[in-house]
C-alpha cells in the first residue's frame, strides 16, 4: 500500500545519514499521501544502515498505525499535529544535527546573517519556548507539535520552513520528505555559518531587509528566476 | 578461550576509529565475562589497521594475563577498578576524542543542555580531580579507576555512564563493550554541542529538571517507549 | 564549440564539491576564451551529480546565449562585469563556502595572519559594502560586479584574486576555472585559519610587512622560485 | 641511489594528505641517511596524487643537489639547518596544518593541557619570533632553520619533536620521515584541542607537572611501559 510514498520516504531517511544531519538513530522522515490522510515514517530506534523500504510505517493522521511491522517513531505524535496544522506541506524531518541542534540548547533563534539563509527562509529561524512540566507530562511529543502551530499561527509556514525547539533541536518541512530534508541540510549550514559569523564579529547585525527580500523572491513566488523554471 | 567475547570486544575496539573517535591507538576498549571474572582487552600500543580479534588480551580482575601473546592496554588497571566498582556493567571505553577530551582538559563536567544528553545520561557529565603526585607515584592507572569508583560511589552508574578525567579525557560504561562504545560516541556528540551552545550564548543554562526526566526515562527504565521495545 | 572551454569549466566546477566548497548547487564556474570574447558557465541550480560537460551554457559579454539548452547560473551578470573590468583574466569562481561566507556574514575583510595568505594573496582580502536598495532593485547580479569592479579600479586585481560580498559570500579569479578554483580553495583554508587564529589570540596583529612580501614574492613574478618554473 | 630511503621519504610524504595535513602541496617531508649525510625530500609544488617515490630529490647537507629531475622543497635550506644542529633526528616534516597554523598565526606557543600532549611532548610547544627583515632577505628558509636551531640550543630537541614559526607554521622531526609524520599528526590533534579547551575555559591552567613528567617518561626513556617493548 502506498508503495512509492515509502520508497521515497525510506529515501529520504538515509539521505540524513548522507549529509551528516544523524548520529545513530537520531532523526526521522515522513512524507503524506493526503488523499488517504495516510503518512510513512521512519521505525523508532532502527539503525540506518539496515532500514529498508518495507520498515516504513504507515500511520493515519489519528495516530493509527495502517500498516507495518514496528513501531512508529517516537515522534509520531509531533508529525501529526504538523500536517494537521500546516495543510500545504507533504513531508517533515526532524534530526539532533548538531549545529542545528546548538542554536536550539543555546535558546536562540538564528538570525538572518546572509543570502544563503535568506535563499530559503524568510527571517529570523525562531526557537519554541520550552514545555511546561504540565505539557511534558500530559503527553510530550503531541504538545511538541501543538506548541509549534501555535507559533506559526499567524505566520507563512512556508515562508519558514524551519524550527528550533529550546533544549532539543530542529525540525522541518517541505512538499515532500525529499524537500524537508533538503530544508534540514540548509538549515544546518545556516546554523553554522551565523555561529561562525557571531565569533567573527560579535557586533555583527542582521542582513539588510532589502537583501533578504531580493533573495527570497529570487527563488520564491511568481517572479522567481532562479534555476530551470521548475522553482528551485 | 572465550572466543565469542573477543570477537565482540575485537569489534567495538574497531567501532572507534570507524566513529572518530581515535587518532592512532589512542584508545582502547574492554569487555568482561562475568561468570569466569575474565576480560579481554586492547593490546597496548598496537595499531587499529593490524588488529585482529586472537590480539585481545584476557585478563582476570587480579591484573593476571590469563591469555594472549601481547602486553594488554596501560590502562588495564583503571579497567580493572571499574570492573569491581560497577558489578552491572559488561563494557568499558577509554579515548581520546577530542572534544571529550577538551573538556577534560578545561576541568569541567559537561552540563545537560538538552534532549540528546538527557536521553542517554542523566544530569551533568562529571569531571574527576586530578590524580596527588603521591597518588600517581604509587599507581597511576589503579588510582585513576579508584578515583572514579569513589565519585561514584552513592551514585548512580548507569544512569551516567561516562566520566571525565581532568587533564586526562573520557572513559564510558555499559552493558558490554559494544554499548560502552555507543555512550563514548554520544559522549563526544554532546560535548561538542555543549561546547558550541556556550559559544552561541555565553549565559545559556542547563535544561529543566522536567524535561532532563522525560527524556531520561523516555529511554530506560520500566515505563520506556523509545526503540522496539529492546530497550533502544 | 568550444568544446575544450567546456570541458574545463565542467571539470572546474565539478572540483567544488570535491573539495567541499558546495552544498547542493551553490557555487559555479566559468571560463572565458578571450578571442571569441565567449564564455562557458554552469547552467542555474542543475545538481553536481548530473552534471555534463554539454550543460555548461555558452555566452557572450554583453549576457547573449550563444548555445546550451539550460539557463546560465543566476549570477551570470556578475560574471560579466568581472571579465570586463579584469581584462587579464580567464576565469571565475562564486560559492557559499562557510568560512568565507562566514567572513561575508560578519562584514568583514580577512586580515594576513600568515605566509598560506601570503603565498597567494597580497594583503588583507576586501570586504565590499551590501548594495542599496536602488542598486538591488535595478539590477542586483549585474551591480555585485559593478562595485568589485570599482573597488578593484584602482588596485591589482591579479596580487588579490578574491574578495568578499557583505552578507552573500565570495567571488574569486584567476587565470582560468581551474586557477579560480585553486584560490577558492585557498580562501576558505585562509579564513578558517584566520577566525581560529583570532579565537586563539584576540590581540592578533596582521604579519609584518616584510614576510608577506617575501612571501607573495617568492611565488610570484619574475624573481618566484617556488614549484617547477611553471609559476606554481 | 638509497632507494630505500626514497621509498619511505615517499610514503611519509603521501600521510600527509592521508592524515589531512596539507592542502596542494603545501607541505613535505624529508629523511636523511646519516652515513652518506644525503637526505632526501620532496620536489618543490608538485602535486601529491602524482608523486612517485622516484620524484624525490637527493640532497647534501650543503644544498647540492645529487640526484633527481625535480628541484627540491623551497624549504630545503631550513631542513638543512636542523639536520645539522639536530644530530639525534633522521626525519622532518612541515606542513600548513590548519590548527597547528592558526597558533602559529597567532604567535602563541601550545601550553601542555593535558595527557595526549604529555604522551609526546614535554611542557609547552614553542613559537619562535618572526624573522627579522635582514635575516629575511638575508636568506629566508636556511634562517628560519638558524632561528629554530638557535632557540633548542640549550634545550632537549627529542622531548619536543616540534616547533611553530610565527605566522607561518610548524616543523616537526622524529627518528625518519615517517615518526616525523606521527609527530606532526599528534601536534594537529593537540592544537586543536587546546584552542578549545581555552573555548571551555578562558582561565585554564597547564596540567600539573607530575601529570607531565608520569607522561612522557611512560612512553620514553628506560623506565617506559607503554606498548610492546619497541618504544612505541
Amino acid at each position: 500500500m502506498l508503495e512509492h510514498l515509502k520508497q521515497c520516504v525510506y529515501e529520504a531517511n538515509m539521505d540524513l545519514p548522507r549529509y551528516g544531519l544523524v548520529t545513530f538513530t537520531w532523526g526521522n522522515v515522513s512524507g503524506i499521501d493526503r488523499e488517504t490522510g495516510y503518512f510513512a515514517i521512519k521505525p523508532s530506534g532502527v539503525e540506518y544502515d539496515r532500514l529498508t523500504p518495507d520498515d516504513m510505517v504507515l500511520m493515519d493522521l489519528n495516530g493509527n498505525k495502517i500498516e507495518g511491522k514496528y513501531n512508529p517513531s517516537s515522534d509520531t505524535a509531533t508529525h501529526i499535529e504538523l500536517y494537521r496544522a500546516f495543510p500545504e506541506i507533504g513531508g517533515i524531518v526532524h534530526t539532533h544535527s548538531p549545529w542545528a541542534t546548538s542554536w536550539a540548547q543555546a535558546g536562540r533563534g538564528i538570525p538572518c546573517y546572509g543570502t544563503t539563509h535568506a535563499d530559503y527562509m524568510y527571517g529570523e529561524i525562531p526557537c519554541v519556548r520550552n514545555l511546561t512540566r504540565e505539557e511534558i507530562e500530559e503527553a510530550y511529543e503531541k504538545n511538541t507539535g501543538v506548541l509549534i502551530a501555535e507559533y506559526f499561527k499567524d505566520k507563512d509556514y512556508q515562508a519558514m520552513p524551519a524550527v528550533l525547539c529550546k533544549n532539543h533541536g530542529p525540525f522541518t518541512w517541505g512538499k515532500d520528505g525529499k524537500d524537508a530534508v533538503h530544508h534540514a541540510v540548509v538549515l544546518e549550514e545556516v546554523a553554522k555559518m551565523a555561529a561562525r559569523t557571531e565569533m567573527i564579529n560579535p557586533r555583527v547585525r542582521q542582513a539588510p531587509q532589502e537583501l533578504m527580500d531580493k533573495h527570497y523572491y529570487r527563488k520564491h513566488g511568481s517572479n522567481a528566476y532562479y534555476g530551470q523554471n521548475d522553482n528551485e
